[in-house]
């Protein structure tokens, strides 16, 4: 990727062609990491660096930087199917109601059970524990699915067939994570690509080592291990490094043939289990990082020479000039992972909280698209959402006019990288919604949060305390107080760490937000826990 | 695919097209079934239906036999893993030195132990036990590469790589079983094709049943769990049916895009483990057949549907007129497997033995060839063999001028369809060679075998015979008997069951044909057992 701008324009322009051959179309790359955080690289997002951005050497992330429009607003869902949905879908995670990630097996809810007072496993017929306050919502717990009627599924028209069918050529490599194994939603071929190389309903790997098979030993065995890589057993390659090299095998033919191609490559990167890459580890250790803290940043380096290779490979095929590339993430870091080492629940800072949490380190992702020629590098702060994935590629890809079955909630994001073009308004909602227990034990500020982003105003609303204050005989006294708790008020741009609640101070803020959020939560028909002592769905926000 | 001929010449002829464009070049499918032998299926490949034809109910190879060449002589080598990377190389198998199957792990041999008399493992210094006579061959037990100096590989270009280059869109399903895992060549994107289903270092699937997950549960895994069919996991779907359909959703691309394709569908069936495919088993078990017999037909009917599903979507696509059909299998049937039912060493009659032999019931095999309005329908008794399907698929896909880092040796057989050129010479010698022991108990008609065919003529080369005979000191008695015995004699014309060896009766084409295989054996440097005895390796059959 060269520094300087490139003349590029041209690349998308119709060429003197065959009648019959549609103008050049780009190639994509969406570059996909995982559980890989806000300040979790050298590249600066936020309005400065921050001291966790020192932690990590990322120059390939460096250079991809230089040539983009980095987006410092930019966010996902809080777990990782639920971003990949919305990526395949073009709409919020409330929508799909794919809300929490997706099982290995069909129809097994990976709501978290446990942990006391605050939920139960809803088996069907309420059978909460004594004192147990909420159980888990019914939601879409297998995914998307690309035929109707697979129950527990939205069904969706996806991103990758419109792109096969304006002649992509679509390749996916890595972690797929959409649905449940025995459903279509589940197979890559069924939404698109042409090539599936590791995708399956695994959303960790197994294990990162080729000298473990990526965990395809008869001792180590489960549905986590990774497919595909057979080549690598028993050799020190790297899951990444192994799902870097097909990636870029399989680029063959459409370059070779100058097909247009869309290359998925999700990392599996840098999810648990935080093994360390020991090509890279023992730097981390000797500058006196503890074992979980060198393990992921040898993760994170792993990712960004994958992403210098991806570069390099554009570069010596000759064509970076019509290469268009995504850089992103599934969620927030992962901040209440033993495995990583350090301090829980730092990991983000300036950012509070971490992956699964509707606060800002949970959501709040690395962002940055290079369109060759037509950049504007630097900053961009417009807060932009993962579900604009879907209508920005295919803006990207020149694909118009398309239908889908499913309504949309995402806008294209490509007027802010170009400046051409009219983007999304700075002022329009953003979504976030996590109705779902996420450990056996208890997380205040990860289970049951709801959140909406209006500017640079942002409410979080907390399920349980919603609740609770809708259960007056139940708890008479809290009632006002459970009210007051339920819904809490920020401005980013003063308290990007989300320490200072202002809701009392601005109630006509706080309620237009509750009712912005309310209002789509309702029409989306979103999931909502179970109230155990009444067997009804909490209350939305302007319910309260 | 029409019964009639069809009028479809064109197709292989350049259409007015872009200038950049490559005359349009017809689809290929190579539907290759598994341990299915000669008499398998109710086609008549012989002079006559058999017996043994009664067994099966396959009305489409049926269909595609009747618009078809028939070859009734066609050839594989005595396993798996030979023939298919013959096919891949265009070489003999005992010119890659690849003349048994290659194990899921590198490095290690398939080479039977144990027996008594005959074998012993030979670990490097030769340690066999008292009394043994042969111990294993140095050969290439990791298969092919596609890259140079991998040890114990053959270096070689592979036909599906000449295929892509050309513009084919290449397309593995099924059983690969080129190479042991931790090498380049098990990987299918290494030999140049697009997309790959289930193609591993397994020759065989941990289970043909969905319900099974195809073997992929923590009780069932091992290295022969079939991968990439998640979709299917905990449905009643049928390992040979689930591969049918992921194989043509492969096909959306290059149909949608006017791209040709390869398609290269090697089903696991009817390989081991001989399991009733339960669509079909029950009307073989009222018909009076035991468990095995029953559950050996039912897969073999659902390869035949796999065909007629093939051979429909062809069709219903509008493609069938510009797509070749070849139709073979990689060995013949497997007569010393119990789980099959019947009787043992029967079910290839009226051949002799089956798979693992060099003997016609192991390495006589079905082939059909559709070339849509090009065929001459009916038999053909030329001798073909696996190797010559490299030159004939790229001279079907008109690839012409190519350079290989191998030697070929096989020919294009594409004139014996169509009838037009000059097609192999119906005396050229054909080499079969398995230099093995198959099974930890002693097998006559089926360890340590070599046979070359001429015309009608066929040598058998006892290897064990012929290392017994030049042990002179070992074996005073018997020298000038074992010398006898080691080389066999048939008119294939007059025997085919190989009942009557006529060595004595015409030592003259006993001995042509003994330099013929001795001197292709010896140019090749062929892969031959050694001799415990002596260190050294066995004779040629001229040496004796």
């Amino acid at each position: 990727m060269n520094k300087k701008p490139l003349a590029g324009l041209a690349a998308l322009l119709p060429l003197a062609s065959c009648a019959d051959k549609a103008p050049q179309q780009p190639n994509i790359v969406f570059f996909l990491v995982d559980d890989f955080g806000w300040v979790d690289s050298s590249v600066q997002y936020g309005e400065e660096l921050y001291p966790n951005n020192l932690r990590f050497n990322t120059p390939n992330m460096q250079r991809l930087s230089e040539c983009s429009t980095v987006f410092g607003n930019a966010y996902a869902c809080a777990v990782s199917t639920p971003t990949r949905t919305s990526i395949m879908t073009g709409m919020n995670a409330a929508h799909t109601r794919i809300t929490n990630w997706t099982s290995v097996t069909r129809d097994t809810p990976s709501d978290a059970t446990g942990g006391g007072f605050w939920m139960a496993e809803h088996k069907g017929s309420g059978d909460a524990a004594a004192g147990d306050l909420l159980s888990r919502p019914d939601w879409n717990l297998n995914g998307i699915s690309p035929e109707p009627g697979v129950p527990n599924t939205q069904y969706a028209n996806s991103l990758v067939q419109y792109l096969k069918d304006a002649g992509y050529f679509t390749v996916h490599v890595g972690k797929a994570h959409w649905a449940a194994a025995g459903t279509p939603g589940v197979n890559a071929y069924n939404h698109g690509f042409c090539v599936n190389i590791a995708g399956t309903m695994a959303g960790m790997p197994r294990d990162y080592s080729g000298m473990q098979n990526y965990g395809n030993t008869k001792e180590r065995w489960n549905d986590f291990a990774v497919q595909n890589l057979t080549e690598y057993y028993g050799t020190q390659t790297h899951l990444t490094e192994a799902l870097t090299r097909e990636a870029l095998k399989a680029l063959d033919y459409p370059i070779k043939h100058k097909q247009p191609f869309y290359l998925y490559l999700a990392s599996y990167a840098t999810h648990t289990p935080i093994q360390p890459d020991e090509r890279f580890a023992q730097k981390y250790r000797d500058a006196g990082m503890d074992e979980g803290q060198a393990a992921y940043a040898s993760l994170v380096e792993g990712v960004d020479v994958s992403l210098g290779q991806v570069l390099d490979f554009l570069e010596e095929k000759g064509i970076a000039e019509n290469t268009v590339v995504i850089f992103m993430t599934d969620n927030g870091g992962n901040s209440e992972n033993k495995q990583k080492g350090g301090v829980l629940h730092t990991q983000n800072k300036p950012l509070r909280e971490g992956k699964g949490s509707c606060y800002e380190g949970g959501i709040r992702v690395p962002l940055m698209i290079h369109v060759p020629g037509k950049t504007q590098v630097g900053r961009c702060s417009v807060p932009v959402i993962c579900e604009d994935m879907f209508p920005t590629i295919l803006d990207i890809a020149g694909v118009r006019g398309y239908k889908t079955v499913q309504e949309l909630d995402g806008q294209s994001i490509l007027p802010l990288v170009t400046g051409v073009g009219k983007g999304p308004d700075p002022e329009r909602p953003l979504v976030f919604h996590y109705p779902h227990k996420w450990k056996p034990y208890d997380l205040e500020d990860i289970d049951f949060l709801s959140a909406v982003r209006v500017g640079d105003w942002k409410l979080v609303y907390r399920i349980k305390e919603g609740a609770r204050s809708s259960l007056e005989s139940l708890y008479p006294d809290t009632r006002r107080t459970a009210r007051e708790a339920a819904l809490e008020l920020y401005n980013l741009k003063d308290d990007l760490g989300e320490e200072h609640n202002v809701a009392a101070d601005y109630p006509e803020i706080t309620a237009r937000l509750a009712d912005t959020l309310s209002g789509r939560l309702s029409r989306w028909n979103a999931s909502m826990p179970v109230v155990v002592q009444t067997g009804k769905t909490a209350p939305l926000p302007n319910q309260l």
